[in-house]
């Protein structure tokens, strides 16, 4: 029987150890996309506490609390102490085996902590002291420290298109040495649903563009500005949030109506809605283009599920899953139709329901041009994918239905500066993969072909991102 | 080589034995949803034959026979004896290797009847003597008996409102030690599709209740007293077979016309059918939660897909399917129209289609409360998924997206006495899976976290269920 | 660790290997789905190169080049030389690890060829003029040569109801020993959907019918007279590539209405459209039932997606992928449909999103009728599919859901001489499946049972299909 979570962790075969210490372990970590707060990497302050650091966002966390019949107020509540909601986790945490929570949370007591106790009832208070007593006392216990304990070397942060980027400029004024470049976000351009917001949001990006926003065209302008500013601070890809892709028919008529409509106010019908989304896709995947910025798709999630919850303690609170939509034939359609004006810029796809792997996977293979190695790129296991079956399933389709070696590879996707050990949680999969292949002989593993299995592990944990993006 | 089926089937590693043979075969079984007959417990008569006991009733089978090329009339056909269709069935059995039925088959005869040998068409005549011998001759051979022999605790039977639960009650006056409940299932006082046979249902339940149904609200009241009386009668759960789920928009004027119009025998449109449904499926939760059932749904199935065999033979057949319905958005919505009154009874989601396993095992997430461990349950492997591979997609599922740890595991769903071997297919597939983790350093064995792991074990073959129903 | 490739690739248990070596690998192959040019076995001329041979028209090296960064005058260019294709492929080569391009290239490289070297930048060049040469020197290197030497008995090849079959004839009246047989396809004759093409279409099958088609009924005519053509010629089944199943209602009147308008050259509405192909898809299953044919499907794809290169180098050339629909309830009344006229021929459902394959594998359920064994058959794993996992998937839940054990197995659909490895690909495969379980104590190998598994090999790779199909 292996020990729990030894050096060896998910290598499984000779081979898999090899790729993974002599190649995977190596290399610096590329984070394309994740939600740390730029702010407190310009702050560079240390952390109050490990329940803060552990406990103060992580909806991941908050769910399995939840599931483990832990009341609200020691999840998310304000009247309960730090060391209340670590017991309540810690009790949570042998609850759940099987689950990617309980890996991660040994990885990061032991990656950033250097504890190799398992966390359980028994060892909460000393786990607890321990962890706080470091973050306290050790000065490299701060966002700059941790991401380079982690050998970080580049983070892509989320930010709507209305952001000041000030904290983005500051890190780089302040001289730091891991590259944090900001990446476009434009959701809310889109989100006409509700004319309220959007109203409050066109006020906003009037503002901070300089432009005043009483038309599409204008509204095109500000967010060109916008565009041209997140350009000249670094940013080199942009990400949007679908339930679906959308790929109406629509005139520039009905797009200048639909968006006079919405700004006086009016709901508008769904099917508007649906042609004025399609409309912005186009014009920000040319706007991508323009620049050679990558542009990345999360489509399919049923966001905001529990509207009590909503209502107490707001969104990204774990209330999302994955949806059911049959996108395909739109999501054909609007990458279509920026191919067929030359425009379409580097693409990564991503599902939420890995139902659809096969779909995407096969789907990236309609617009590959011969211009990009990987062009159209099958994304990494995403939210609720970011696990081990969820990794190999992902890496499986793209690799029975594309090519593997050109995959751009992992990123955290996360709002915690400890989440780095999901991209060795990562790696130590894929070269476990590969390692089975080459051990069950359905790879070759000499001369020529051994050096290119392991250049393209390198590839997938690092190079691939670093020519894909340009950083 | 392993031999078939030894005492260590299914159980790979070490690790999977001794968590089998020391933890889940010594537990009882709770089979909290099934289709037994009741009338036939109540009644505790010996079985006429092997082929009535297996071949009766069993639509997995009659499938597989027709799959084979056996004509009608040696399936459910009245001009053949047992021996002929028996004949039919140990032809076949060879065919179905890789099939569950190849497993259930021997699990049954071996713990039913001691036999050891493999059913083909040289052991048939044998088999065939050796159990009719056994059910003529063993006064333990009997419905009772049997539930006895494997170790039964509780048995949750499937029932209409307008049931009498006359044999529910006898069963419990005899003194019979293990308890059979009734579960209320209420898709007639759905099934609005049809006004014909709804009239006629209404009007049963009308004679049953002694309401006289004229009006929406006589039919809440008609069904409100039949649930208390339910509830008297020991009900603890509700079950709900669905396509899908409905969560319209309507209000209670829409509601009071489309019952009278559906009373006057006239077909209301498809919107208004999924209208109707969408408000019984809240009062029917509003009930469960105040008498603290839990409710169960399964839905997604295509049923009598077959017209020829449907007038031929009836529903339930062997002619029903696994159905593609996206339906994500309408559970979600349903179930937050329950949460949101603060009347979400304990829940469990059962899908049939397993390409949706990953829509269920998130939406469950969205409505955990903490006020119950595991209060959503994603439900385990049903009907076409009730086989190792099913049953080990569900639960990897729900280990990687929730808590397995807190899952309250198998039922039969089943109308035969002989199918409790199917707890032990599953309990060796849940020991095999976790064993697996802990043999590869997924999971710690040792300490604390030892006994966690032997815990959570027993939990999911019996404690959980027995604390998640409160039998 | 295993060398690349052996003589036990695939084969991870000894009963594995017992199962390929001593059964499957010595059976003859029937290849009853294929994309082969008939004129190509007629002439029977060598071919020209590798390049012609390899790149010429296979759609998967295309999208794996494209992928990889190849610029399109190197894949389907007229500038670039053979020698200059061959290199950028052999260069893509080494990264189609995982892909089942890898295997399949180094399969046809030694059985065709007797080449054990792997292909690679540096073996490039030997093997192009090794395989050049062996081309031109090696009579037994042509289209015949090739089908015998892989120990091929019957290809049915892929054919529209306006194609004479000279070729099919010139091959049979050469006395070739291998039998080639025409299936009909007549996608063509549902088009409705463009008049334009749709008004082509019908003026060629006028006038290759000799009924001048001026009406539905016409068009029936003259449909069945070349089925009555086909049939003489030797077509034992038909096949039907379709976005989804249609079962819509229509009367008569309405076909009618609808063939005059599009002859008349109108765009009809989409309910039109499907209406019409609702009505051909049941006029082409009586027809086939007639004449006791085998009926296909291959359902689920979106074709075309990529406007600009469909216009620089047209359809099948890389473009098409997996689709997202939801047609099991149409598929159900489909088939009803047919049988509830007792008119349901044999019958084969292929599904390209394999997010699809329970469904499929249920519905066959719904339409067994005893009279043939798997008399509905679940289709082997297409296109996309067609590759160890995708293989792996099909059959297991075939297993699980049905009889394994009657599956008609394999085919290419392949449009090359150099596709038939794919059935050992398939065979090893499949005795590996089967291996794995016996060794694990899933399915006895003694006596009886032993020689059923084995027979069930045997008929899965050859008698099966021999029988279904009634070559």
């Amino acid at each position: 029987m292996e020990q729990f979570m030894t050096a060896d962790f998910l290598l499984t075969t000779p081979t898999a150890r090899e790729l993974y210490h002599d190649h995977a372990s190596r290399l610096p970590i590329i984070d394309y996309h994740c939600h740390l707060d730029p702010a407190l990497i310009a702050a560079d302050r240390p952390f109050g506490s490990i329940t803060e650091l552990w406990l103060g966002g992580d909806h991941y966390k908050w769910r399995a609390l939840r599931s483990n019949g832990v009341a609200e107020r020691f999840i998310t509540g304000s009247d309960t102490s730090d060391w209340e909601k670590f017991e309540k986790w810690a009790a949570t945490v042998p609850y759940t085996f099987r689950n990617p929570l309980y890996h991660w949370t040994h990885l990061e007591l032991r990656t950033a902590f250097g504890i190799d106790e398992t966390l359980n009832p028994e060892s909460a208070r000393r786990i607890f002291d321990e962890c706080n007593m470091q973050l306290r006392t050790r000065p490299d216990m701060t966002p700059r420290g941790l991401m380079r304990r982690y050998g970080v070397e580049t983070v892509c942060t989320t930010d709507d298109p209305a952001d000041t980027l000030e904290h983005h400029l500051a890190i780089r004024n302040s001289g730091f040495e891991i590259k944090v470049l900001p990446t476009w976000r434009p959701d809310k351009a889109m989100a006409v649903e509700n004319p309220a917001l959007y109203g409050e949001y066109i006020s906003r990006l009037s503002e901070v563009s300089g432009v005043r926003i009483t038309s599409f065209a204008k509204l095109a302008e500000a967010l060109q500005r916008r565009h041209d500013f997140f350009a000249e601070a670094g940013c080199r890809l942009s990400d949007h949030g679908l339930e679906e892709f959308y790929a109406e028919d629509y005139s520039a008529a009905d797009i200048d109506r639909i968006f006079a409509d919405v700004l006086a106010g009016r709901v508008v019908p769904e099917a508007d809605v649906r042609r004025f989304k399609s409309a912005m896709l186009v014009l920000f995947g040319e706007m991508d283009h323009a620049s050679d910025w990558a542009q990345q798709f999360h489509y399919g999630t049923i966001r905001n599920s529990n509207t009590r919850m909503m209502r107490a303690i707001g969104p990204d609170t774990g209330f999302d899953s994955i949806g059911e939509f049959n996108t395909a034939t739109s999501c054909a359609r609007f990458l279509d139709r920026l191919d067929s004006r030359e425009k379409l810029p580097r693409t990564i796809l991503y599902n939420l329901n890995p139902a659809a792997n096969e779909v995407m996977a096969t789907m990236i293979g309609n617009f590959q041009d011969g211009s990009v190695p990987g062009k159209i790129q099958f994304g990494s296991g995403w939210w609720f994918n970011d696990q081990i079956d969820g990794m190999r399933r992902q890496m499986n389709t793209l690799s029975l239905l594309g090519l593997l070696s050109r995959f751009v590879g992992m990123l955290t996707d996360s709002r915690s500066f400890l989440s780095y050990p999901r991209h060795e949680y990562f790696r130590r999969t894929l070269c476990d993969l590969v390692g089975a292949d080459v051990e069950a002989g359905l790879i070759p593993y000499t001369g020529y072909e051994k050096q290119r299995v392991q250049q393209m592990i390198e590839d997938i944990c690092y190079n691939n991102a670093k020519n894909y993006f340009k950083f």
